[in-house]
Formats: structure tokens, sequence, C-alpha cells
């Protein structure tokens, strides 16, 4: 017997439920009427994903490792269908066809997810940058062939995405990111260089996963985000600027071309953009973040980019100029020097110095060893920015066993 | 024969030419193609107006001084219509039909012109703030009914305006003004009181006409900005916020019911919001104020009112709770009073005793001595309106002779 369908109810995927975005959506989402979660995918973790199956009684849900999805098997209730392995996120994405995938996995591994999401006509609510720093030149003409939005559910760029609503894209000069300056903000280069592992994941004002608080240290998350930025609002290198802001309470502006600014403001607390993303193009009909009393915040500050910072900025610069690969590789390069940081296998300031060298090694490629056989346009285009990603990892380690 | 029309070409008066806004509007058209000016109104500059229209050609002009009249009548070339006297700016909105008029008359003398603008469907770009506060409650019904947009050329309401652009009423929150504090702001409210006329005139980060200039330093322009966002926006005293900001670079926030906010950031130029409400809904396709560089900025700060900046702001509360003539009142008392303290009349301190005790006895009043016959309900609205800053000037007057 069929369930009665409601027909105002938004049907939600979440992708990567398990790690920060995927936990604060889901408490956000409890309180929502009109939106149903669908689907549930994590990595490993299968106890966390037992008790959000229980609370949110998805139709699907998926664990990448076999292991966690053996585990997770027993405690399903009835009629819950359980994807795992590799595939597992396409396939619940495939299976349940939600109104809106909130892609919240972590790294290029988000990538074909992301590109399955697109595929089946979902909108796609991103948080993870990677699948467009990775392969923005896939992602974005796929999601504009199938008509599908893609909504940042990033602080930067929900910010933008929001100056920009009432805007035409002729309009806009330039976009400017803010930086809080991430946990080392107060080192000297010469500091942050031997800074811990527990130093760099102290954030002074947001709350993340592991890796996008040490990108956020060294500012390779800006990097990043510019490149996110070049594909979401189809923007030059020139036209999008990083500013250090350590209050984290405007997170960015759009300037036009009269000369006038709009700038986003609001609590460091992801439940705005992943709230805002998820009720596109309503606005959320109730509290996201706590509002701002300026007088009690006193002032707003804003520096220049230097030193490690403008190092870890200008690759996010030089990958758009160089096109091609060039986002891939220095997404993979990135991922890997992290990891190896994460693993105490490399000192802090190691992981730009890593990240520069084998971008280096990148620059005038355009293709990389292992590129598969190229049966279309768009999946050439897709083997190459993945095998420039593995080859991007491989150099990393070749160069970490030196 | 009948003048080729140039269909592409909006067709604009400005009312109050030869003052502050109205000469940064000439400065402005005078590179925009697409617009062009059919009318100029002044109230006895005749040596500026006629300069005025040896450059910009207008069909007609108007200057509020017969005695002015006269001297520019015989400067005029030939063709160009000539209104004078006190309904001088209102025949030449009809005789011209602007597509726009820019209404840059100072004080509540612009309310008739105001009124017949709407009356003849111009739409309204209004630097004249005080026909809203004296008058909101018969101009916004009246621009209502002839499908009229009320443009606000007010650099804290154009700011609201740009950040409510791709946004639903139902999701604003509140709307908070910014103030520099004016000329005296760092002056102890004690020191204040004895302020010269040049002291007041002195504004940190703005170039403005008299009249409103005072009013920054009383901070009672933030009194009629209130009551000016209560109309423009129709939005309660609760929901308008005003918030102390030396820098001038943020003019307003719209804090949205999710808590997040969209702020209005331009050098303190009104040819930024000259040239928005005159290129509206378009955005100027060209530099109108000079852009920002943040990191060079350094900080924005953010101070509660307190002391004199309170009692004035309050005045503004107090006048939309009130409702009914209170807003043409409070107008008026303070109109007379800056006009008293610009002729030396009276000390700086006095302006807002003055205006305090005038607003005080109006309070519970609904009729004022001299109110006029009532042929119908707006009229009798208006009358009321009219009487109301006619007993306001007198009280003001009679407590001077005192």
């Amino acid at each position: 017997m069929n369930q009665p369908i409601d027909v105002m109810s938004r049907r939600i995927a979440i992708l990567g439920s398990t790690g920060s975005i995927g936990r604060q959506a889901l408490e956000w989402l409890s309180g929502e009427s009109g939106m149903s979660i669908c689907a549930l995918g994590a990595g490993n973790s299968a106890e966390l994903l037992a008790r959000q199956v229980r609370e949110h009684r998805p139709q699907a849900v998926g664990l990448a490792s076999e292991q966690a999805a053996e585990a997770l098997r027993e405690q399903l209730p009835d009629g819950v269908e359980l994807f795992s392995g590799p595939g597992a996120m396409c396939q619940l994405i495939r299976h349940t066809r939600p109104d809106v995938v909130l892609q919240a996995v972590v790294g290029a591994a988000g990538l074909q997810s992301t590109l399955t999401a697109v595929e089946c006509g979902s909108t796609l609510a991103l948080a993870n940058k990677e699948s467009l720093v990775c392969a923005g030149a896939v992602v974005m003409p796929a999601a504009r062939r199938a008509g599908v939005a893609v909504l940042p559910v990033d602080s930067e760029h929900a910010g933008i995405f929001q100056c920009l609503q009432g805007a035409e894209k002729k309009d806009v000069r330039r976009v400017i990111i803010t930086s809080s300056g991430g946990a080392l903000r107060n080192l000297a280069d010469e500091q942050a260089e031997k800074a811990t592992v527990e130093e760099a994941l102290n954030h002074p004002t947001w709350t993340m996963g592991k890796k996008i608080t040490i990108d956020s240290a060294t500012l390779m998350n800006k990097a990043l985000e510019i490149i996110e930025a070049h594909w979401l609002f189809d923007l030059p290198a020139e036209r999008i600027e990083v500013v250090l802001h350590p209050q984290s309470v405007i997170h960015a502006m759009v300037e036009f071309r009269d000369g006038s600014m709009l700038a986003h403001l609001a609590s460091p607390d992801m439940k705005g953009p992943i709230a805002y993303a998820l009720s596109y193009p309503d606005r959320p009909g109730r509290e996201t973040t706590a509002p701002m009393d300026l007088p009690a915040l006193g002032r707003l500050e804003f520096q220049p980019l230097t030193g490690r910072f403008g190092r870890a900025v200008n690759l996010g610069y030089e990958a758009i100029r160089r096109g091609g690969p060039a986002g891939a590789v220095l997404n993979a390069a990135n991922e890997a020097a992290v990891e190896a940081f994460l693993q105490g296998k490399i000192r802090f300031g190691e992981i730009l110095t890593l990240i520069e060298t084998v971008f280096r090694q990148a620059e005038g490629r355009e293709s990389f060893p292992d590129t598969a056989s190229q049966p279309n346009e768009e999946s050439d285009t897709l083997s190459t920015l993945l095998s420039a990603d593995a080859w991007a990892r491989k150099k990393i380690k070749q160069l970490l066993t030196k």
C-alpha cells in the first residue's frame, strides 16, 4: 500500500549526515514542517547514523564503509533500504530521487554523488566545495543542462548569494569574501610553522569539521573558496577578493558597478546557510542564527592578507587563471597534505609548502599519467580531472617519503 | 511642429535644483544618456538657475520667489516656460508631466509639490523627507492609489531599499539606520549646548545643505528618518532602530526573520542614492560613489545612542506611536527651531528643548485652532496636518518671544 503523499513536503537527502554540517542540518530540520528527510548517507559512523535513522525515519540510508554498513544493518527498522560501499551515496540518490540533496561529504570524495544529484534533477545544496574546486568545469555545465540549481552552503558564498538576490549579473563588479584568519591568526609566520594539530584545530569563531578547520588555519580554505566563487557566480579571478575580518560577522560583500556594496552579516553559525539553502527560494521562517547587537559588538575590523595568508590565497587565483586541471591538483594536494598534518607526519608550515611544490610541478600539464579512456567530451574532462587529483595525491605521498 | 520624441529618454524634473541635492543630481545627469531634464525649480537663486538652464535646457523652470523670477525672466532662452510664486513647483509638474520628479525642496514647503507629482503619476524620487514626516498619511495612500513609486533619496532609506530588493516583506524583522553622530558627536551634552552655528555645520563625513546638517548635529535627522522609514516601508516604531556609526560607511541594515542581515555600504556621497533612484529599477551604469577599500578603512564602529541623542531619536518613535498630526508637529517645530538657531536667536542646546516643549503641548490634540474647512476625507487629513504644522511654528515663535 502506498503511503499518503504530502504534496507540500520537500524531500531532502543529506550526504554526510554524521558530520558537522549534517548534524546541524538535522537539528534545524527537526523543527521544520514542510520538509522530510528521505535519505541519510555517511562514511563509517554506523552508531550515530543508526540514531539519526530512529529519529528522522528516512526511506533509505547509505554508508561508504561496507564494514560499518554491516554493523548498521541489524539496527535498521523494517523497510529502510541500506546501500553500502563506494557507490552508496549515488545509489541512495538514484533510489530516493530527493527534491534537494544537501551535499556535505568532505573532500573530492563527494564529486560522484554531486554529479549523480545533478543527473537526477535534485536541487544541490552544496556544502562540499571540493566538488566545484576539483570539477566545476563538469558540475556547473551539467547543472545548467539539467536545470538544477546549485545553492551554496558555505557562509561566504551563501552571503554572496543573498546579496545577489535582487541584483543583475551585469551590475556586479566584484565580490569580497572574508576570513577570520583561523586558529593561528595571531601567530607570526615563523611561529605558525610549528603549530600543533590541537592549536590549529582551535578555531576562534567557527565550530566546524577537522579538515575545514585546518583549511581555515592555513587559509587554503579561502583559496578553495575563491575557486568555488568563480564557478558558482561565473566570475574571473580579478573580481573575487579576500579580506581578513577577525569578528566573522560580515561573511561576504558584493560591490556593484555604481560603487556601492551590499554585505551579508550573521552570527558565525552554519545553521544559517544550511537553512537558507534548504528553504530557498523562501527565506527560513524562523530564527536560524542569533541576531546581532552591533553596539554590543562595538567594531568590525578589516585587514589585508599578508605573508603565508597571501601565499595560500594566491594559489586559488592561480588555479582559476590556469584553468583545466589546476583546481583538481590544488584541492587534492591540499587534502593529502592536511591528512598528513592531522596524522602528525608533517609540521603545520609544511602543508602550504607541499601544496606549492606539487602545484608548481603541475604547471603546464594538460594530462596526467593514468588518464582513463575517453568515451565522450564530458567524461573526458572528468577523467582528466580525476587523474589530476590522483596524480597530486601521489606526488604528495612521494614528497612525504623522501 | 512637434519635437521628435526620444522614447528611450526618461524625463526628469528637479525641484530644488539649486540646492545641494539638486546640484549633485545635475552633475550626475550631465554624464547620463537616456535621461533628459524637463523641468528645474528653485526657491530664489535666479543666477544659479539661469546657469543651470543654459547648461541643461529644460522645457520649463520655476521660482518660488516672484522677485527672483523677474530677475531670471530676461536671462531665459526662447521657449523656456517660467512659473513663479508659491505654486510654481506644482505648475511646473503639471505643465511638463515628468516621468520622475526629484523632490529636493527643503522642509514641509515641499509637501504640495510632492502631492502634485503623485497626482500627475510621476515617479517620486524623494529627497524631501519632511513630506513624509509631516504627511505620510496622505502621501503614501495617494501614491498607492496612483500606482506611483516613492523612491527614497536619503542615504539610509536608499540603503534599506537596496537591501530589500530581493526580499519579501514578511521576512523583514527590523531595519537599522546609522548615524555618524553629526558635527558635535565628540562633544559631551554640556559642551554641545553652547556650540556655535559654524561648529554645528562642520559635518565630519557628509557635505549637505544647512538645515539637514543641523538636523544631523541634533540627531533630529534620525527622528525624522525613523518616521520616514515607517511610511516608506510600512514598519512600526519597534522595528526601526538607530545606531551610531562614526565612519558613515554602512548606511542601513535589514535584519531578516532568520536572524541574518544585509547591510548597504557606500562612500558618504549623495550621488549614490540620487543616481540609484533616478535609474531605478536599473542600477546606475557607472560609478556614482568612490568604491571602498575596507582594509584601508580598517574598522567600522558602532555605539548605542545616549544622552541628547537618545532624547532626539525618542521623539521620532513617539511621533509614530502617537500617529495623526504628531509627525507634522515634530517636523514643523524642528524646522522653526533650526531656523531660529541658524539666525542666532537660540543656543544649540535649545533646539531640542524647544521641540520637546512644543511636542509635549501637542500631545493628545487631534485638531488645531486654524483647521480649514473639510470637503473630503483626504483633504480633511491634509488640512489637519497643515494646521498642526502652522500651530507648531507659531508655538515656537511664542516661546522665542517669551
